[in-house]
Parts: structure tokens; C-alpha cells; sequence
């Protein structure tokens, strides 16, 4: 985390840029030349591999709640995002980078109990510990929105990435895990912050509601899944689910030139969650992607199951571009992407 | 510019990507595999190279003021915190990606005024050509308040890069530029939003003090200059002046382990500024610098003047880290690195 043009609040924020240093120091990490504490961070490629970067921005009161967000889930959803891209790459991570705006009294201790902020890094770091993805820099600033900035760079051989745009007509859809988990389980939490009103404090989630509002609190992103996909070459396309399979589906198809029927029947579905939810619901960070007809694809890579949900097809001027089939006929999926906290 | 994860205002906001990607798109830049569109961008180092990467928060009402400074301004700015960084570490730029959180409002055009974040691209996209640089992606959001985060990612040949850590007692301490520029520069421009008071619209600064308010709106960041320096292999360190010499010199001692006097009749202050500004001031984004003795440094780098200031010594505990030679003596220089808009 460089200090390069961090103005007011010099003091404590000099003070909180050696603490983040410190609790990232001491590792080495092959690729990671050189960490935080320059006016860059240096990184080294193999010869033989290109680099992939994804930016992602993420607001208080629109990617997440001050007020609903336990800290460290929010840390830990700031990465998953960055990680996300990368897994639809299928690049594996080489280097994180964190830009945070925060209102003072984040990175304040109050009495005993921590600092927002360092709940925030236990969440973030744990995550990065997990995917062996060092944080090698940032920036941090005094902001009056909390916003977090994730910028991943990671590395994939050459000529080897999984793009949005290498879907045939023919070609059969499938996605990993399952679907709506995310937007049924921050339904629940909004639930669950209306109820506790404006008891001050951070918030927190009950113990017995973790394990189902995982899929929301703490999605995977699916970095095995992708060098998998990547390393067998059996992927025609692929895109992480972060908008929601409505919206996803159809930037997948935009920039392959094709278009595509799911089957409603055979969707993955959370099992806390509606339909609606697992077509639109969003920030599931599952994979969708593409491989040819003949293709093998088994039913579980890496430990996650994978499903097949329906088939690319020939655009045609004046049909919609994403259909679905359901028992009821086929008929045009819109593009209805979560809209967050509203 | 990624569409993921992009919530609300999906319309507006898919068309406004769709813009920025039709001004960033049709030129092809070395290095630059895969642009703007899909999950990640793609680049492609030489094997000789090493990747600098870079990122760096700017904040309304702290790193700018929507209220004193033009679009443009702001875009150029913004774009120039990120270069400042690679030429601090000697590296050539390769890609910029740009995280972008605004209110609504400036993003919709007024009658037949451009909108804000055109006027922004402008000023952003003149200095990228410049310094031949290509957007290739980013994150576009609705936010209360206006924040960019700009990542730059450089390479330089492996081993080469300038770092903070390399300066000795005994070498010399140089500046590209003169100082202070910025912070007279923005103390101009607050009077002139003073005098202008509450009137509508969007800031200008007018014609006949576009050159005197130069250093503050348009600073040059020292890419060739940096290049230039580590081709050479003729500087020991180097960082570039965002938070101020005071401040900056401080962070390059205590990386190096050493300490530094400099010298006040030997800083080239800029012509509208006050040695406070220049020891303080921040923003200047010139080249600091340290060579041994014995180098041929020139009084002038790829068009740019060169100014030596001071020597670095040995640290001794109990004695200030940075001291500044006076008529009246030696004395401790503090960090007071300059606090934007207090």
C-alpha cells in the first residue's frame, strides 16, 4: 500500500499503511518481485504467459451496506469480485491491488473492539490467503463513502484465455454450483438489518443464519474451476456471473455473435432461491460458459458441480437474443440485471 | 471498461460504456493483446520485462474539487497521478484502467453542454495519447460522491527499475522541474471559485490564467525523464513529488536507511510559488532523485531542467531524518505534507 498522494490525516494514515504492511509482509510469493512500499509494485511474468487485470468498483449503499455488511464480509466480497474476472479467464492470480476511501471513524478502534478497517483486511486477507494471492499495493484516503477499488492481475499462458467472444452457434451452456443463492440471502439480510432497526454498532450475522446466507456473505470465486476449463481447452467461451445470468448470458452472446435458449427446467437452482432470482439475481460468481456439442464435460470439475442449462444458437434480425424454454413454451428472456439495494 | 457488476441505471449506463469503448477502440498499442469488452484485459510484456503496477485514489473534495476544477482538469489529473508513478520507477507505460464512481448528474449531457464525463474523457484521453497509453478497462458506478481510481500498469527491463531503496550517504540528491507550481496554482484557483461564488454551472478557468495555473491543471508527469534515468542506469533512487518534497524526501530516507540535507538556495522554485509551497506544495509530480557524486548528471533530461539540492548522509539516532541549510543554520525539515483543500 503506497502513501504516494495521500493527503490529510497524515498521521494515523501513515500509521495504518505500515499496520496493512506488516500484516502482508514477510512472505514471498513466486511473480511478486516487489511489494508494497514503492512508488509501484513489480511483477514477473513467465515468458510464456500473458497477464490478465480487472478493476472493480465497490460503493457503500450500492456493492454492499454499511449498516447490513459485517466488515469482514465485505473484505472478503471486495476480492471475491477481482478474483471472479480472473477465474473467467482462467488465469490464475499473480497480485491483488486495493484502492480504499473510508470515513475516518472506520480506522478508528472504539475502546476494545477493532477497527472496521481491520475486520475489513481479516475478511480480505483470508480470502487472499486461500487463492495464495498476495496484496502487493493500493491506496488508501479519507473519503465521505466508504468505497474499495480491487484490482487483480494474474497470469495465463499465452493464446490460452477464456474470452466472452469464442461461442458457436451449437455450442452447449453450462454453469458451475448454483444459482440465486446470493440474491436470496441478501433478501434474508435486509430482512434481518430491518429487524434490528438502528441498534448502533456493527452489524453482524446470527450464527445459526451463516451456513444460509453463505452463498451472499461469502461467494467462491471459482479459480480452480477456471484453470481447469483453461488447461483442458475445453471452454468456447466463458464469463463469471456477477450482473446475473439474464444479463451475463447476453454480453457473452453480444461479443461471440450468437444467441442462445436455456431451459428453465434445467437450472441449477439455490436451494433458497426463486427462480427470478437465480435468472437475475446477480453476484452468484459462478462460472457460465461454452463448449462445443462433442465436447466432455463432466458433471463436477474441482469439486463443484457443473450443469448443463442449454444450447447457443444462430441470431436472427428480430428474434430476442436470449430465450428460455419453459414448460409453458419458449419465450424471450430479458435482461432484468440485480439492482442493488433498491 | 467491464460491464460486470455494474448495477443500477443499466440502460444509461451499458450506453455510456458502449461510448467510451467506440473513443478508446480502432487503434492497436504493443503489448495491448485485448482491450475494453471482456471479463479482463489481456497485455503482453517482452520476457526481458517486468510489470510496474500502480493505483491511486482521487476523491472530490480531496484530491479535487468538482466545484474549482474543469473536466477536463480533473481527467488529465487523474490520469497523471498513475503515469507520475511508472516514471518514478524508470517504466514505460503499457495499459491504464480506470474505476470510475459518479452521481447521476454528471453523467447526462445539459441541453446541448457535453456531459461532465465527456468533458473528463477528454482531458484523459489527450494526455493517455500523449504519453501513448490505452484505456483498457475499468468499472463504471453510480455513487454519492465523485471517486477515480486510475491503475497503471508499466514495464521495465528486469532488474532495472528506479526504487527508493537504493540511495547511499554520500550521493546527490536532484529534482526535475521547479516546485511549488501546483499548490500556488490551486491557491489561485480557490480564489477564483471564491470570487465566482455560488454561480451554476460547471468551473472554467479563464484563458489569461491557463499558463500562470499551468503546473496545478496540467502537470506533466516525468515519463521520459524516468525512461530516460534508468536507460542510463545513472540514478541510485528516485520517487516522484505527489505528497510534497518534505514528505516524499522523508519516505525515500526511510526506505534507503539513510538521511538527507537539502539545500534552500538550491531549489528551483517555481516562479508563482513560496518556498513553503515548494518544501510542502505536493502535486508537482516532478522526478526526485539521487545519483553517487561521481556521476555526470546533466542540467537538462529529454527537455526537462535538472536541479541538484541536496546530498544524502548517514542517519544518526537522535538527529532529524531530513534537514534544510538555511542563511540562518541547519535545521530539522518536518513532513508537512500538503493537505488538500483544509
Amino acid at each position: 500500500m503506497r502513501n504516494s498522494q495521500t493527503p490529510f490525516a497524515a498521521p494515523g494514515e501513515l500509521a495504518l499503511i505500515r499496520r496493512i504492511r506488516r500484516r502482508v509482509a514477510g512472505k514471498s510469493f513466486a511473480g511478486l518481485t516487489l511489494g508494497i512500499g514503492d512508488d509501484c509494485a513489480l511483477l514477473q511474468p513467465k515468458p510464456s504467459e500473458q497477464i490478465a487485470v480487472t478493476t472493480d468498483l465497490s460503493i457503500d449503499g450500492r456493492h454492499f451496506l454499511l449498516e447490513g455488511h459485517p466488515p469482514e464480509v465485505v473484505g472478503h466480497r471486495t476480492l471475491a469480485r477481482g478474483l471472479s474476472d480472473l477465474a473467467a479467464m482462467g488465469a490464475r492470480p499473480l497480485a491483488a491491488f486495493l484502492s480504499l476511501g473510508l470515513p475516518r471513524e472506520l480506522t478508528e478502534a472504539k475502546g476494545r473492539k477493532k477497527a472496521w478497517i481491520d475486520r475489513f483486511f481479516k475478511g480480505f486477507l483470508a480470502l487472499a490467503k486461500t487463492h495464495k494471492t498476495p496484496l502487493a499495493g493500493g491506496d488508501l484516503a479519507e473519503s465521505p463513502v466508504a468505497v474499495a477499488d480491487i484490482v487483480l492481475v494474474g497470469v495465463v499462458p499465452k493464446g490460452r484465455a477464456l474470452l466472452r467472444s469464442g461461442a458457436h452457434a451449437g455450442d452447449l451452456i453450462y454453469v458451475t454450483g448454483a444459482l440465486g443463492g446470493s440474491a436470496a440471502g441478501l433478501a434474508e439480510l435486509i430482512k434481518l438489518a430491518a429487524q434490528s432497526g438502528n441498534r448502533a454498532g456493527t452489524p453482524s450475522v446470527p450464527k445459526k443464519m451463516r451456513n444460509s446466507l453463505a452463498a451472499h456473505l461469502y461467494p467462491q470465486p471459482r479459480i480452480a474451476q477456471g484453470l481447469w476449463l483453461q488447461r483442458r481447452r475445453l471452454a468456447s467461451a466463458a464469463i463469471d456471473l456477477s450482473d446475473g445470468l439474464s444479463t451475463d448470458l447476453a454480453h457473452l452472446c453480444e461479443e461471440s455473435g450468437v444467441a442462445a435458449e436455456i431451459d428453465a427446467s434445467l437450472l441449477p437452482l439455490h436451494p433458497n432461491a426463486t427462480l427470478e432470482q437465480a435468472l437475475h439475481g446477480g453476484e452468484d460468481y459462478e462460472l457460465l460458459f461454452t463448449a462445443p456439442s462433442m465436447a466432455h464435460v463432466p458433471r463436477v470439475i474441482a469439486g463443484v458441480a457443473v450443469s448443463r442449462i442449454g444450447r447457443m444458437t444462430r441470431p436472427s434480425s428480430g428474434l430476442p437474443t436470449v430465450t428460455i424454454r419453459t414448460e409453458r413454451g419458449v419465450k424471450a428472456l430479458e435482461q432484468k440485471g440485480w439492482q442493488h439495494f433498491e
